[in-house]
């Protein structure tokens, strides 16, 4: 999906504000610094150590590619979901060499492949930063000087930080403001490939399986994280234990949830049901549609387009699923009656009505405000990552110049490397594919936001969308690195100068960017912000902090059982097998996305069919949890999280425990297949510590 | 469940009304006479002939334990069901031969065992005899006088047609009485029992999966049909083809559907939403308890309790569907509309309004009559067999005495070939049980009818439910078959002489049982019967014969494709293999209702586990369906039914084409498990014809 939608929705998340009653058993996504200790003393009599804690927390990593890892070697192997490692493997391949199609290993370590721009991340400390911050706002009298001042507060907080310590420092927003925590992570950039199965097997039965279980996914890749040339020596890893997990197990899933909008005011979700999300469907709709037909042109075509399609059908697929969370009357009254009861209890007390009363009214208000412009937040995409990168150039050019604490977010010092790392990236851009997308973007524009919109008539310029995407393009150079590093080291002047169309077209619309994003940031985002606040410190007052904070991207640990839930009238089980693989695969007759790739057809008289394959478990996980390794009391690695079944879509807004599943690979399905289909011994005894 | 219950929906079922609009492709259960052959054509080129028609008809049969069956090979083998022949085998069981646990082969035809009381059908002509019925009740002034007329014309009709064939002659009341059919049926009463596998693999998933998709089970049993002593001749029979049914396959069902409600009016579908199923379900669930409660007294107590257990949960879990559809508001806005379109095309015609128009209200006040003494019908239960005996016995001494046409249901001279068969069976009564199940049952009684309800009164006569039930059951000697005969043939004077408790309560009860009878003759059934007929006779007159009637337990025919279905978010595969039953038993580590036979443990090597297992296909079926054939365009044997998916139990109401799925066992599977883990190489051999 295009980024303005990815930052809508953020936003949204970011400005929402906390209703938890009692916590459901099970329910949360925890941080390190407060995790769950009674729930798990009192259900499973089990006390993790402050070293155990922090044993995981450096055991456990955040990919820049949007999904979560952890180290299970002390060489700096690096366990992942396939699907996460999706990108580095598409950008990695061409027409000769198709490593989706054909997986990868490299049998000696000098064949392991660098990846073109993977970032990771160690969570290396956490310190809480809540009273500066809010010092900063004390002299401000509005919304808006009180916006101005926590975003300077807070980009001098991550300024400071990264230039003592050298790490990356993010200030981190959680119970919507009611806390503000320094995050500094220890990143690694030469992260180099190791294995990879097969797509056909790591999605095996593709988008129909998708989000559901019974699974039978191989859905994991290693890489290794090297420094210097070198392995890097990961002291903190996760022992592989590979009997893996055993039903009604407890186990934790320790990762970084992307974004839950639990706390989020009833006018929040209502405006996310009846805006936010059908927009979005919308486009994800239209975007499939276009790579689609741009596939069916080719071999070649469908190879380029296979990552993006998987990408954007799995976003499709899980905002439907969240869509038919919302539009469940069940989810609504039982939000509404949390609201209430928050409400009433405010209300109730004089001192809290004045300080927070007003919080949910203006929150209404500005979300109200926010809707007039929603065409612009929506239709006014390009898809086309030769366009963002214009954009991001122009943007970057700018923004540097200001003071840190006044910069767009995704410019401040704290985060430039990881910006120059993105603009150095290696990997291959697909013009006809870019043609095609923003042709089909462009449509969509013209026709939602209408030929008279300022943003449409720009880019069109008096031309048809195929025409204008088709110059835009053929004319640009932004797929050549050296011309990005061109255009970013000669600075304003070399931006000026430019008649690359793609940068001419961002020159042309940064001012309207500009104004929206300060409309917003004036009428929207400030008035949320502060009243999210305000929220968020009326939750502490009445409710203490006995809860944990909506996912923000960042590493929380959650806790649960492997448990099989009730399904289509009966019981789906806590794990399968790799009977069950081939049952599915024989079911459909090896057709489509249930077909196996032929290591899998030819070979499987070598394995041991009982052994698990993916398991359930009722941890508390959410998008971005990917690749989250499953541990036991022990901090050993039993399982893989890729997925949540299909209840678990609307987990974005409430947690059902009875039905609610995260869905992993089983230790002993990957040790199985990397040692009988893969040859790959010499990585198992690397896991296994041999 | 108690055979009030169960009348009482046959009667609903009877008096409903025909609203088909148009016919969903597949959906139908059609009678031989009116085979849906435009629909065949349009949509598969295929045409049967009349000699197609009448084979596949002669070489399917009826079986009195509530399914259906078919010959598979000209020596009188016939192929079913287990769950229907599980009641012939739990009353040939005993503590020491658990044939339920063990399975059943007879190695050599004179190990081939009998079966206790269990009748096979085959329909050997049908005759329209509308006009004749109809002829009768044309001098009836009042609905009661029809009712009357209508009962002795039936009764003469089958007694004449009995008389003149020797066959079992059963008129029909098909389309609610738009039309009469003289069914005559061959009767078999010599059935022995030739395989059973192991009810673990024939039920395999128990109650969890029952009545769900994917499934796994050999639901498979074997008899052969014997007449004065050697195995019948059988030239109509299905030849087998072991390969099975393939996806997208034309296939049809040949097999007796128990009752369907389809064409009832809104009024009795609300009655059945609101009065009939939840009460039903209260019943099911209570009886369900106490089997359970005195299943945990022992291993002899469970085996004796397992069958009735089994049926009952069985029917609870159907019924939980069914009401689960009605109370879906989606299916009764559809059956709104279909009504309100058909109500609005009959008052649109003078002559029609005149002649039918009041027949909606008319059910609807009869229907609300019915409801005024609804705890009569559903709290008036003692449910144990020998009552039931002492009931039948009371009431065949009196209506015998009776002429034919004034008898109550049951006990015309038609039937009672039957009747005795069924009174002299030789199946062991556990009287423990009885207690157990006497004392539930009053218990619910007393409950529901409350102390002063005379039913109860006289039953406990001042004791408690389990004192009344202990003395009757301990007193009673109807378990034995010759007392029983005694009585019957001793006729009123033996009767009146009895001392036997259960003879006597039945005598004390007949009066208010007769009363209650026929108070619901001349409140109830004459006028939903004379309505139902004005309907039956109006849906004619508006849409044609272009449809089906509602299902009665008579032979029918239904066709549909082999596939599989949106569920869970994904799609469920056309059929499963063997290696998803391996998958599903490890899944549960053998637990429970997954667990496996030895055999299938120790013996799995020898399969091949890619043979197809179980198979959906979108014939419209229901309860009684079971144990039908599948057969092809050549009327070979493809497949079993022996179920429908959690989908398809709103299918007493509405067929939905989309998710509506038949499960059947695939022939493969039924060959490889014989050939290789039952060593039935003579019945293979028999079924291939060698």
């Amino acid at each position: 999906m295009n980024s303005t939608i990815l930052s809508r929705s953020l936003l949204l998340a970011a400005a929402g504000t906390i209703l938890g009653l009692a916590i459901h058993a099970e329910e949360g996504m925890w941080t390190f610094d407060n995790p769950p200790l009674k729930q798990l003393k009192d259900k499973y009599n089990f006390t993790p150590t402050q070293a155990w804690l922090d044993h995981v927390r450096l055991s456990s990593v955040r990919l820049n590619d949007g999904g979560s890892g952890s180290f299970v070697s002390p060489r700096g192997l690096l366990l992942t979901n396939h699907h996460v490692a999706r990108g580095q493997l598409q950008k990695n391949s061409t027409a000769e060499h198709d490593y989706l199609k054909t997986g990868f290993y490299a049998a000696t370590p000098d064949q392991e492949m660098k990846s073109p721009d993977l970032e990771v991340n160690v969570l290396e400390s956490m310190e809480n930063v809540t009273d500066r911050v809010q010092a900063a706002l004390k002299n401000a009298k509005t919304a808006e000087a009180e916006f101005a001042a926590r975003k300077s507060a807070i980009a001098a907080i991550e300024r400071e930080s990264q230039q003592k310590t050298g790490l990356r420092s993010d200030v981190v927003t959680l119970y919507e403001g009611g806390e503000y925590w320094l995050y500094r992570y220890k990143k690694y950039t030469d992260v180099r490939l190791v294995f990879a199965p097969e797509q056909q097997i790591a999605f095996f039965g593709g988008d129909p399986d998708n989000f559901t279980y019974p699974r039978y996914d191989l859905d994991m890749a290693l890489f290794r994280v090297y420094e210097n040339g070198k392995p890097i020596d990961s002291k903190d890893y996760l022992k592989w234990n590979p009997k893996g997990a055993e039903a009604n197990d407890l186990v934790f899933v320790a990762g970084h949830p992307g974004s839950t909008e639990r706390d989020d005011t009833m006018a929040q979700l209502t405006q996310e049901r009846d805006l936010a999300e059908p927009n979005t469907l919308k486009i994800l709709k239209d975007r499939i549609r276009v790579l689609q037909e741009f596939s069916a042109r080719g071999a070649e075509q469908a190879r380029e387009a296979e990552s993006r399609i998987f990408s954007l059908a799995n976003s499709r697929k899980a905002y439907e699923g969240r869509l038919q969370g919302l539009e469940d009357p069940a989810v609504f009254s039982k939000k509404q009656k949390e609201e209430s009861d928050f409400k009433a209890k405010v209300m109730a007390n004089a001192q809290w009505k004045t300080a927070y009363g007003n919080a949910w009214s203006e929150i209404e208000t500005a979300g109200k405000k926010s809707a007039s412009r929603y065409k612009e937040e929506y239709y006014h995409g390009l898809d086309s990552s030769l366009a963002s990168t214009a954009v991001t150039i122009v943007e970057y050019v700018a923004e540097i110049k200001k003071p840190d604490g006044e910069r767009l977010p995704g410019f401040h010092d704290s985060q430039l490397d990881s910006l120059k790392f993105q603009l150095a990236s290696t990997a291959p851009t697909y013009k006809d594919m870019e043609i095609a997308r923003m042709t089909g973007a462009l449509k969509l524009d013209l026709a939602e936001a209408g030929p008279n919109d300022p943003f449409v008539k720009t880019v069109l310029n008096g031309q048809t969308p195929e025409q204008a995407a088709t110059a835009l393009v053929n004319g640009t150079k932004l797929e050549q690195a050296a011309e990005r590093k061109k255009l970013i080291d000669g600075g304003e002047a070399a931006l000026a100068a430019s008649t690359d169309p793609m940068i001419v077209l961002a020159r042309k619309l940064d001012p309207m960017r500009r104004e929206l994003i300060k409309w917003t940031e004036q009428n929207v985002d400030s008035v949320e912000q502060k009243a999210g606040e305000q929220l968020g410190k009326a939750r502490f007052a009445v409710y203490g902090k006995s809860t944990y904070p909506d996912a923000t991207f960042t590493l929380r640990l959650s806790y649960g059982q492997v448990r099989g839930y009730p399904m289509n009238g009966t019981e789906a089980p806590p794990k399968t097998t790799m009977f069950g693989l081939y049952d599915r695969a024989n079911s459909f007759n090896f057709e489509g996305p249930f077909d196996l790739p032929s290591r899998y057809k030819e070979e499987h008289g070598n394995l041991d069919l009982s052994t698990p394959m993916n398991f359930v478990t009722t941890n508390d996980i959410i998008g971005g949890n990917s690749g989250s390794p499953v541990i036991n009391r022990n901090a050993e690695i039993v399982g893989l999280i890729f997925d949540g079944n299909i209840e678990s879509l609307v987990g974005d807004f409430v947690y059902d425990g009875d039905k609610n599943r995260a869905v992993a690979v089983h230790t002993a399905a990957m040790t199985e297949a990397l040692t009988k289909l893969y040859g790959a011994q010499r990585l198992v005894d690397e896991l296994l510590g041999k």
